[in-house]
């Protein structure tokens, strides 16, 4: 193991959380609540160790796959602890397991929450909340790797282990190049939401932090109810840019070199876009008896369909009360979450896609034993090896979920809640249904449930094995 | 496509269930029920019909994977549609639907039942129901490879068709002798058990029904309250059998041959040991405060740990009234389902240990990209391509899962009988949790959920593949 960079990128990791974290003292000094005193704190420690740890640059810069996913791994749960700091520190929040549950499900883009009332809280804190989302949404490590130039190729595998997707999509050779498109599109499309939110009559603040949610799919809102208060039109914006941000972001590349028509041949785009069309109009159709009018129908349908499907989780109805098929839809769209290379999470469409064509495939060659066919995607045929890895993601997927809805069924709770809960976190939804739906929050849970459910949402943003890695003894042997 | 082979084996079938078909009528002319003639009927039918389709042998009797699965296929749903004549005929339930469901639940050894009352009915629609239990578990075309020799090495097709497990296990070289043997083995344990149920009070017709449920992990029972009026000693009788049942059948084989240790070590077999001991006792610890004394507590927490990963599915006690993580618990058992070459469903302990070694494996390639490390099973290396399709099979799976619960949500039950209800005849046990638990029964679902049940059962029992490709286009292709 090279430790020596995996401090260097540690290091650099706190020194941009510092830096991030001065942004939330600012909005304390344009509010005047006193609590930007907190984030000053932190941001100094942070900024301070960050520049000491990255004074001394390592002489072997290479970074193999084991250590991409451990300093990824670890630099969230770093990024994590300190941006906890603050709620702990100011007493907005009373416990360190809430606070730190709390700043996870903000970091890895999840949006549950242990808080019954975000009114209460302080500008400062709802706007630190939401911008955990815009940072974890694009990804500290993508934005690392933009900034400072890094030698070598091995670069990859930071990458790798930060982005979602069984494979990591390189938009132009350089990866340094690759994470700054990818920046400036994220940061273009944040400006535009909240210019749409602005025309809609909310205020600055408002605005931004709705769509710092929106972009990153998370789904803290700052309103106690979510979205329930807002109206169409304010529905409709949010629910479109929830869609457009589940999309692979490739396809804006593309739409930027111009080359629209590639950009809307992608084949997981039109199967994200049938997926979210047909949860749309079944749960559209499902609810329609629930309503007084279609437009306010068609409007929840689908802003929920967007909302979990991009695993953002704002809530602009209570879908626990809905039917059991559109209950069921949900449950499948949160399951299948967002494209690969979007910042949404979930399994990602991608993977649903080998997937599928891995069992097609098999099953054609019982019937036509003699014909070779190979899984493509985009008529590019996937690696055997894309499709193993793939296979064995949603096995550990499974293993961890089963592992986590054992712990928490120590709760005692309903298995809807029960199951929803992992779903929901694991995903990085944010709602579930039952005890844990859209009207309600995770504080009642138990210490222990909330660490299982800490420890997923974790897992989830970061697919699994950067997280389980940390695990393996044979990592800390020289 | 090999049709006149098809048709060939589809007669063989028919005229064996002819056969089979005069035991009830035997019976009914022992208690003078009357059904007898229905019966008769039918046999009288299904062997003459059988005799003339075996008449003239097919010149090519090459069966390759496909015929095999296709012949197996069919042959489930001839079996079944034949074998629910006589309760349609003789009036003991009422709708074709219900009488197919109860008849592919026992060939299936299922035991989900949509009837509410069981004492009822006559002795010989209760034997038939059993009955149907102990042809299902081993398998009629097992039966049939035990029975007529066939030309070419083309029959293992058959037996991978309906044999469980990833990989079919060859006790000796020939498929006919392995048939033979096993077909010893399951007559042996089932005349063992019946003789140890009649030792503890039970008259004949009782114990040979009972253990005709507990051989083919069935789970139809002769009372309405399934096991819960039966004593401790019949309990640990039959719980003792049922995992008996679930264990790989080459374990027998091996102490047959005397190799005791050999048996012992079969890794399969030391996993599904521990699993049910450590299951027994989590759930034992679980469920002791609702218990008057630990015995009756233990009693039932064996009952229905081996109940359930055997797939039988037979209920001592309502385990839906047991707290959360006891029933995770079981829903995790029903999961998993017995040994490989046993006659248990569920997904098997062998596909979990691969899938479970293949997830250790892919993990350690991340740490130690260097160490190529082979997944192994009993000390031999296991093919990629079994892996490969263990893997595509725990897709299928969860394909087939999901939507089945898509279709069986219209009906609008809670998400718990839902899922469970897909969960116990997918991986043909029988009862699930709340509105379809241990003192529930299947026939107040719609029509539409009943079929979708059905073709669960189907799929679960032949592992899919023999099913599924029944609905492939391609295959009736010239």
């Amino acid at each position: 193991m090279n430790f020596s960079m995996i401090r260097f990128i540690l290091s650099q990791v706190m020194r941009i959380e510092g830096v991030l974290m001065l942004l939330p003292c600012l909005v304390s000094l344009i509010y005047g609540d006193g609590e930007g005193i907190y984030y000053g704190i932190v941001a100094a420690f942070l900024i301070l160790t960050g520049f000491i740890g990255c004074r001394f640059r390592p002489k072997n810069q290479t970074i193999n796959v084991k250590e991409g996913y451990a300093s990824t791994g670890l630099s969230w749960i770093v990024m994590s602890l300190f941006g906890c700091l603050p709620f702990c520190l100011s007493g907005e929040i009373e416990s360190f397991t809430d606070a730190f549950f709390e700043t996870v499900s903000g970091f890895t883009t999840t949006g549950a929450s242990i808080l019954s009332e975000v009114e209460t809280l302080s500008h400062t804190a709802l706007f630190w909340r939401s911008f955990t989302h815009w940072i974890g949404g694009m990804g500290v490590l993508v934005f690392l790797l933009a900034l400072i130039p890094m030698s070598g190729g091995s670069n990859i595998n930071l990458m790798k282990a930060e982005s979602p997707g069984p494979s990591v999509g390189k938009l132009v050779p350089k990866i340094r190049y690759t994470a700054m498109i990818l920046y400036v599109i994220y940061v273009i499309m944040t400006v535009i939401e909240t210019v749409f939110l602005l025309i809609g009559g909310l205020d600055f603040f408002e605005s931004i932090c709705l769509a710092f949610g929106t972009a990153g799919t998370g789904g803290f809102a700052v309103r106690n109810d979510s979205f329930m208060s807002y109206g169409l039109y304010i529905r409709w914006v949010v629910g479109i840019f929830m869609f457009l941000f589940g999309v692979n972001f490739n396809a804006y590349y593309l739409i930027y070199l111009k080359q629209i028509k590639k950009a809307f041949s992608l084949e997981e785009v039109r199967v994200f876009f049938s997926v979210v069309a047909l949860s749309t109009i079944i749960i559209f159709v499902k609810i329609l008896p629930l309503y007084e009018n279609a437009i306010t129908a068609l409007t929840d349908a689908f802003f929920q369909v967007t909302s979990v499907v991009s695993t953002t989780g704002y809530g602009s109805a209570d879908f626990d009360l809905w039917p059991s098929t559109a209950k069921f839809v949900m449950c499948f769209l949160m399951f299948m979450g967002a494209c690969a290379g979007s910042t949404g999470g979930g399994v990602k469409v991608s993977r649903f896609m080998i997937f599928f064509k891995s069992v097609t495939k098999e099953v054609q060659s019982y019937i036509h034993p003699k014909i070779v066919k190979k899984v493509t995607i985009d008529k590019k045929g996937v690696e055997p090896d894309v499709i193993r890895s793939t296979l064995v993601f949603l096995a550990t997927y499974a293993a961890i979920f089963l592992l986590s809805m054992f712990i928490v069924s120590f709760d005692n709770y309903d298995m809807t809640t029960t199951f929803t809960s992992i779903l929901a976190t694991l995903n990085n939804i944010g709602p579930g249904l039952s005890k844990v739906g859209a009207t309600c929050n995770y504080g009642f849970l138990s210490t222990l449930s909330k660490w299982t459910l800490t420890f997923d949402m974790l897992a989830g943003r970061l697919e699994l094995f950067p997280i389980l890695i940390l695990f393996a003894p044979s990592l800390y042997k020289k």
